[in-house]
């Protein structure tokens, strides 16, 4: 199996792309290729040890930056790492692509050289969130803001396809954010985009609550881009938040103090528990290949986790089975 | 001061909602005039010992239910508490109508009977929310589930005038809610609003991403009525889960249930900084007439809490500074 990997994506490239690689590799069974400025890339991975006959690197001589123009990948930079990772995955040999960079610009690279897969309009951004039970798969978290309606119900059937396949749940459920549970909440966009799931996706529930996000019983949960982005970045910023308050809380009493020292392992589960980079980047969906997206933050760790999710959808088939459930 | 009570209004009424009049008329120097069903509320009252002189009841035949169908409290239901506590402050001789019942039904009422105030198109629904370091104003969250972009503004402004009427905060900042910090992110509504506000609000510093709801600096934080209700239900449903989650694993170790002992006022503490319902109340601006909206699951700590807020609010002449900051 062979694995883009865009060396230059993320706050802290290539650095942390380039030891969540190595670290990879001494677990998975793939080859690499590292896509960026060569002179970066070879001074990264030269504090490493790391099987050489696995990683080869591929120059490109331009970095998109995180706040680029989206369109800037297809118009200015195409000899970005973006722009050349996902045209070697265009133009075969490679099985996936992996990259941490601008959200914008890999949606335009991938929606405008790989094209969609027949039955989807628009790609869109999947993660597989924890829930207090088990987890669910959130789609669309940022490729697309402005969806029409049939946007959504197009994700709702990929999001099964890819629980079903990768998560190997059976028959998974689908339910869409929305702001009231009964049938005909919401915006005009709300109420079409609930008849048409209703219409179109087997297993749909009907609206999952924004409180209910990590509590309820569909597997998959539909949205827009907006709204899913709202949605992971909130929690993220409202799971830091409540940390920096506890810690103050816990700095006014030696008693709390202790009483946090025994409790480390149980927070530290809780951590662990709401944490996305444990379960590994998140998955474009609809385009025709396999790309994943990592937080821009991401430490190797969570490079690691994204390139074994991406070696589970390749050992899948995943592309071939989401086309084949459009049909 | 007279307020206005719906007795019949949230998940625990009347039970809740008398208490908290109850526990609020020991504290506040106020009237309140109890729209409800009269032998429900009078042998709700009969449990407790209040002042007789400061409690009246008005009846209303109806109640709105939670899944009512908003528009059928002024088509069909103009006999529940909603439509004859609103009118009744809208004939004169009461200060403000406060209420825990069905969201969108007391928009709709309020809207019809009390008319909008100058320079306002939509009633907007604002929520202090706690940070990590103080409070802001957060600005839709609920009433106008599809605004538009002037709309957006128009709650800026108002969100200031709160700010600096209420709160005391000198020359308000107010931020926009948006998938990402740089100007021109989002949909065409983002970037329209964006516009508008930069245009039309003194104070406007620019998009805040959710991460950082919690912990930026703009005192008043606009957005949609979906995207804010996604906001506050999100954050009290990943609050519950996450303490769902650490009890659990707290109980895998004595000493974390120790440690958690030790702990618990800092838990407390936490759990009260981030819970709404010490703000009390949200209060609906926009209509001509003070009106605040409690949480259907108020308990009748939040009724006292909203009651306490509301006099504040009229205490501050909030309504007329509103209008005369629009014009």
């Amino acid at each position: 199996m062979k694995i883009v990997v865009d060396a230059m994506g993320g706050d802290h490239a290539p650095a942390n792309v380039i030891a969540g690689v190595v670290d990879a590799l001494k677990e998975l069974p793939v080859s690499v290729t590292l896509v960026g400025m060569e002179d970066r890339v070879r001074a990264e991975l030269s504090k490493f040890a790391y099987p050489k006959d696995r990683v080869d690197i591929v120059h490109a001589a331009e970095v998109v930056d995180m706040d680029d123009n989206p369109l800037d990948v297809i118009r200015k930079k195409k000899d970005s790492s973006i722009a050349v990772g996902i045209n070697l995955l265009k133009n075969g040999g490679y099985d996936a692509f992996v990259s941490a960079g601008n959200t914008g610009a890999l949606v335009a690279a991938a929606t405008f050289y790989l094209r969609m897969i027949e039955g989807v309009d628009r790609p869109g951004i999947g993660l597989v969130i924890p829930q207090v039970d088990g987890a669910a798969f959130l789609i669309d978290v940022g490729a697309n803001a402005e969806p029409k309606p049939e946007h959504l119900y197009q994700y709702g059937l990929m999001a099964r396809a890819y629980m079903q396949i990768v998560m190997g749940r059976e028959n998974p459920s689908v339910g869409l954010v929305n702001i009231g549970e009964e049938e005909g909440k919401g915006s005009g966009f709300d109420k079409q985009a609930y008849d048409l799931l209703k219409e179109k996706v087997p297993g749909f529930l009907g609206n999952v609550e924004p409180n209910k996000i990590f509590s309820n019983k569909a597997d998959c949960i539909v949205c827009s881009g907006f709204v899913g982005n709202v949605i992971i970045k909130l929690s993220e910023g409202l799971m830091e938040s409540a940390g920096t308050v506890l810690k103050r809380e816990i700095k006014k009493n030696p008693l709390a103090m202790l009483g946090a020292l025994l409790m480390m392992g149980s927070l530290k589960s809780l951590k662990k528990n709401v944490d996305y980079s444990e379960y590994g980047g998140a998955p474009l969906l609809g385009v025709n290949g396999i790309v994943m997206k990592c937080h821009g933050r991401s430490s190797p760790k969570a490079i690691k986790n994204a390139i074994r999710a991406t070696v589970r959808e390749v050992d899948h088939h995943i592309l071939d089975k989401i086309k084949a459930s459009l049909k």
